[in-house]
């Protein structure tokens, strides 16, 4: 397929009238072709109505029809075959083989959300039969169901091209719950959005939907990003990347005449706790894993361990010992954008120069550009807790060791940290009491907690949270990865006395969709 | 018992040192004994300190043990007799029979949340056992539950001073979700918020619990409330009350940093949709009616039917014949503040001088302090369309008539409908396609579809919605009355690998609490 450099507003492709945005090859510093020049309000305007005037018959789609159409993105991108490999790659700098196993875990997604509506559980129905006689009240009749938000504004992030971007988890799980979306196209792989952009457009017409179920836009952050959080016919939005990128746009969305609800993932440092007992029983294989984490991906993971906390002392100091000669071994990796690799730079400086860390190690410095260094680094838990710019996330590989001088400042250090993706022990039963102790904290501050592995790899599931508390993410009560992120999209709407021909299919008596609804505060089937 | 004017902050009583805030009979005007002086900065620190120092410990009761001090609260509520009854009356000027029925309902969803914290699905478990040999990579073992958010501050509301106050649906719902709670009581009913409050703070005692899982403080919603919304420590709040309050303390909550949810059921004016053959066939019934639900608690339910829009026509013009007589000969009654009474007389005022809307009839003038009087107006679709002030809430019984020419010009002013709690259908077998072709637009707007019912009057169960898009309430995907309360309190928490020594009873592997828990995408049990 050939790329246009346009932008896909329901079945039409539109060729912007703003500077165009160019990817780069990160690997090469090389512009890749075609420019892609980014919309402005017009297009905005276009894609949110065509979005809206979608929205009431995508959202009464039947289960069957709206889980067929997930499975048929899945296929269109796996159609798109080599092509769409060799563009990500060249585009974020990262290895073949990863990104197709990116490309199987977002039509993995893709499909798992297709038995999710399927299963109906999302709808979550409710029937209060009428109670005529009831004293000194009757009860009417009363069913309840989720319907969808209405559109949907998608962020595209960088650092994961396929699986968190066009037709990533946010698009997936929107989609599932009946909400068109507006995709905007992450600026450093735009050829890859522009792939996957017409995978779903083909989807959609080969699944008979409404155009505007699927909308792709390139532009600016401030301009495109903005105007669509801005506008009243989008009612939730996803994002995942920066703390200050998300932050803007979540108080975009919080300033609207009618808040909505607005998902960023943006901030993480996932802290990583060796207990006593597995720092003297293993500390020097757990340092070498330990880096292993660190330079998956570059360290671009939102699950990147960028914090390990744990007592002082000699075990502390063989884990240290062996983590700085896997930091010393680690090869340079190229990193997504340019843009990245300056801020991982100035943020590990930074951190070299606050005179609060004490370097450890560096890894190989790279010969191409845009290649990270891997860097480990120590500092006192007094320092830590005085200096809130040590608690940064330096988004890369690169990570802080803080030594505790006893379990009371590891608590205090524990307390101070900000709401985090996850946090990991790494435990022998000897630490079960010491583990026991520190979990009440650590569910506060996590929305994943692991034990003796690594936070990088997060499992798409029915259990899995890709959430926290903030600023790890601006809602805790949601995740962004698994199925129930498809409750983000969703509000519950109860009906009252309607007649049998009136109800939606999930509150008809005999139950058509075979749901197990709670009746009467009994769960049935 | 007799009433001290003290805060309760824990088992402590104490006085505060701010002006005294005291009740006033509205049906005389009298000042009622005690005065309760307002609380400061310190008082909140204090009940925020031991809110979060119960925290852990409560969010971890069995769930037998937190059923059970919900049933308790229950008791204790009924055990305080007459006295409660007597002084609510006094405080509200709601006739005895209401205060009664508003008891039962009190300690009815407090009996009911219990059930809900037996039954455990608040707690979504989730389980996805490992796969050691999975291809191309094992899945490790992933369970998910959901958690309390952390301390609630609840405001309580003036129109029930029982049901949605110091022990009403968010308390009841918080400390369901495992959430210690500190009420913010109502100026308006000082009195009976001490009385509930001692009950709760007994229960709190016969149950063995930390004390600062409960505390009720006094003071102005700008020095109390504010710190209390802003307190790091305080991690959700809910707030029954006007547009302007909510939506202040909204910001505060938004504006911290730690943005927490803040859950406002603030603004609606529930239309009712009369359609053409119920019109038709009894519009004279019909207007009665509807003037009877229009009256009930002098106006002042949330639910209340401010609006109704129709076609213009002689059936119509049956109707508002009917409801004018009704109008007529409704009596005057007590409103629940002198301050509630005032803003209702101008905003009967403002409508009658926008000179865009008709008065039709104005009920009885009462003899007594802070009675109103019940109205009806009329207004063009252009009008409405035209002047958002006519959408504006009038709190009270005053209900306004909206003529449609044809049924385009009913799509368009139901599309420029704000968000609402309820909407309500009056049908007959015939309207059936008119009530289909509304159906998505009032889907859109309400959280509650009625038919052939009044709004006012909401079920405490499974299936209601008390909730509806912007400006009805702040979030439009929860509700505050029914069980489905219990989640706008907590948040996912997924553990994965954790020894079974170490996960929570709720997640371990031979199921000990015999919930029906989804494994492995299949629903246990």
């Amino acid at each position: 397929m050939n790329l246009t450099g346009e932008m896909l507003i329901g079945q039409t492709a539109v060729k912007g009238s703003r500077d165009p945005i160019q990817a780069i090859n990160p690997a090469t510093n090389e512009r890749l072709e075609p420019g892609y020049p980014g919309g402005t309000q017009a297009e905005v305007e276009r894609a949110c109505q065509l979005a809206w005037d979608a929205f009431d018959a995508y959202r009464e789609t039947s289960l069957e029809a709206r889980a067929k159409f997930l499975e048929t993105v899945a296929d269109e991108i796996e159609a798109l075959g080599d092509a769409l490999v060799e563009r990500a790659v060249a585009e974020s700098g990262l290895p073949q083989a990863r990104i197709q196993g990116e490309r199987g875990r977002t039509c993995g997604q893709l499909r798992l959300f297709a038995r999710v509506v399927r299963d109906g559980e999302w709808l979550d129905v409710r029937i209060d039969p009428a109670l005529p006689d009831r004293q000194p009240m009757p009860r009417v009749d009363l069913r309840q169901r989720h319907v969808a938000l209405g559109p949907v504004v998608v962020f595209g992030a960088s650092n994961f091209p396929l699986a968190f971007s066009v037709a990533g988890g946010d698009t997936a799980s929107a989609l599932a719950a009946g909400c068109p979306v507006i995709v905007k196209a992450h600026a450093a792989h735009p050829g890859t959005s522009e792939l996957v952009g017409r995978a779903i457009q083909a989807a959609v017409k080969k699944s008979g939907l409404p155009e505007g179920v699927f909308s792709l836009l390139f532009g600016s952050g401030r301009e495109v990003g903005t105007a669509l959080v801005s506008d009243p016919r989008i009612k939730a939005a996803g994002f995942t990347g920066s703390r200050s990128g998300g932050l803007a746009l979540w108080k975009a969305a919080q300033s609207r005449p009618e808040p909505i609800p607005f998902y960023a993932e943006m901030s993480s440092i996932n802290p990583v706790y060796p207990l006593p007992a597995a720092l003297k029983a293993r500390g020097e294989a757990m340092g070498k894993a330990f880096v292993g984490s660190l330079n998956m991906g570059a360290g671009q993971f939102c699950t990147n361990p960028g914090l390990v906390i744990a007592r002082k002392g000699p075990e502390l100091d063989a884990f240290v010992a062996a983590a700085g000669e896997a930091v010393k071994e680690s090869g340079a990796q190229t990193m997504l954008t340019p843009g990245i690799f300056e801020a991982y730079e100035s943020g590990v400086a930074g951190l070299a120069g606050s005179g609060k860390a004490r370097e450890i190690a560096r890894g190989a410095k790279g010969e191409g550009p845009n290649q990270c260094q891997t860097g480990l680094f120590v500092t006192s838990a007094a320092d830590f807790l005085g200096d809130e710019a040590l608690q940064a996330e330096v988004f890369g590989s690169t990570s802080l060791v803080v030594e505790c001088a006893d379990d009371d400042e590891l608590k205090q250090v524990t307390e101070h940290l900000e709401g985090q993706l996850t946090v990991t022990l790494q435990m022998d039963d000897a630490d079960t009491e010491t583990a026991r102790a520190l979990l009440p904290a650590l569910e506060r501050k996590a929305g994943r907690i692991l034990v003796n592995g690594w936070p990088t790899g997060v499992e798409v599931c029915d259990a899995m949270v890709h959430g926290g508390p903030f600023p790890a993410t601006s809602d805790s009560r949601t995740t962004s990865v698994g199925t129930a992120a498809i409750f983000r999209f969703l509000r519950p709407v109860c009906y009252q006395d309607l007649p049998e021909a009136l109800l939606p299919e999930a509150l008809k008596q005999d139950n058509p969709l075979k749901l197990k609804r709670l009746v009467d505060g009994k769960r049935e089937g």
